[in-house]
């Protein structure tokens, strides 16, 4: 049935009842042999308790989501303490041996103006990629949707991400989530100038109705988004990572059962983005 | 106290318990002499009466909102009806001695893909355009955010906008919409591009804690957006119409008293938006 293997389960597709070891033993009886954690995913069983538990099941943990604190760091006591929290978690992910973290960079901040944010998450990357390359950590710059500008990721394109790769060009890339790359006009002419970049593929899908800004994803296959489009355009860059689902879907998905969650993601992905292999 | 004296309101602004000639009534007591009807607000007297009633108080009608059935038109039956809408809204900014009509051209529609949904826009687009250019009405081409690319505008940036219009330049300009373009990494470059293109200006403000996707925008001020900033860009392309306000705000302003509403946007634009001028 599926032509897919490589296929990554970010741990914020199902619902935060289910705790981190039954969520890593659904993973593998349904396929998903490689995971994304947040970062309360494993703090809630400790960083050192859950890279033992991923190796002890020969898990390999992908991206570390998130560092997501310089964008709304007005102050100077909260940018050290953002500089003091992307730290930790360069250090976390090198405890879980993961492959990258992914950089939002963080939303505008309160009193604050887009252009600046803009400049402060353009200073966090400078300032943290060269401490998470000396440690074999790759930084993910990942463009978010625009509507989760002010609130969550002030980069909200693809060639704005390039951009910042630009400026902090050794130990980056960029990640391409589906749900916030779908609707930019410009993005195969960004995709072709990201080429090699592209480091990271996630997909989840839009739905025709939205309830909630952050966390009403759709499965792949049930919104908008044309994954072959997409599928062919990640192809054309020659990135041949995993395939990560990611469905922030609070009253939905995260409401379901693991089996049921994790058959359709894979049944799914494999449907919309399984021939173009 | 005012250095801004040519103010639009759009009548979707307020609340809709409030009827056609209220609103125009209390627009006049605050200093909006100019107003922008969606279809909705004239259709509920009949667009014949509504244009003695403007008349009649020597009120301008600036801009009818909106042509949007061409996206999701999927269908012969569906392009005929949106054809025939088109037309109708034509002939009804005519009657209300209109300058010009929004077109953001309308959503992806159900089964459809994004790419197919902006070939019938710019299609639609050109069949349109002539026969307002004929009749005296611009077609205004609206990039909406794309937070709402799918159900409601498949235009999303300024410089998408600004490509159909170099498709079909007789009779078209665009319309900017702070809450629309704010986030736009392009937005400086775009406005600069679009120089006397930029035909319409239209304000309200993207608020941090967002919870519904089209109606909860924010009174000017009240949000991240940086006003001064787009003030500035919206002047250097020599635009010199009207400030529309459009504060679509189902839950909060929709439901305030007329002279709340009216005053609070009065005093909101020339403190925000006012000095630069």
């Amino acid at each position: 049935m599926t032509n897919i293997e490589n296929l990554c389960l970010n741990l914020a597709t199902v619902g935060p009842q289910f705790g981190f070891t039954e969520v890593l033993d659904a993973g593998l009886k349904h396929g998903f042999s490689t995971v994304s954690p947040w970062r309360h995913h494993y703090e809630a069983i400790g960083v050192g308790a859950a890279a033992k538990e991923t190796r002890a099941r020969g898990v390999k943990v992908d991206t570390v989501c998130r560092i997501s604190g310089f964008g709304p760091a007005v102050s100077g006591a909260q940018w050290s303490a953002a500089l003091d929290e992307a730290k930790a978690t360069i250090e976390e992910a090198v405890t879980l041996e993961a492959r990258a973290i992914i950089y939002p960079g963080g939303g505008v901040g309160e009193g604050s103006t887009i252009e600046d944010a803009r400049k402060r998450i353009l200073d966090g990357l400078a300032q943290i990629a060269p401490m998470a390359h000396e440690v074999g950590i790759l930084i993910l710059v990942e463009p978010l949707h625009p509507v989760v500008t002010a609130d969550r990721g002030a980069i909200n394109t693809l060639g704005f991400a390039l951009d910042l790769c630009d400026a902090v060009s050794e130990g980056t890339g960029v990640a391409v989530d589906s749900y916030n790359v779908w609707w930019d006009p410009q993005l195969e002419a960004s995709m072709a100038r990201a080429g090699t970049r592209v480091k990271g593929f996630q997909v989840s899908d839009w739905l025709m109705t939205t309830r909630h800004t952050a966390f009403d994803r759709g499965m792949v296959g049930d919104g908008v988004i044309d994954f072959r489009r997409i599928r062919s355009l990640v192809d054309g860059t020659g990135y041949a990572g995993p395939i990560e689902i990611e469905v922030l879907s609070e009253k939905d998905w995260w409401a379901r059962d693991l089996d049921t969650v994790l058959s359709t993601a894979r049944a799914r992905i494999n449907l919309h983005l399984g021939e173009a292999q």
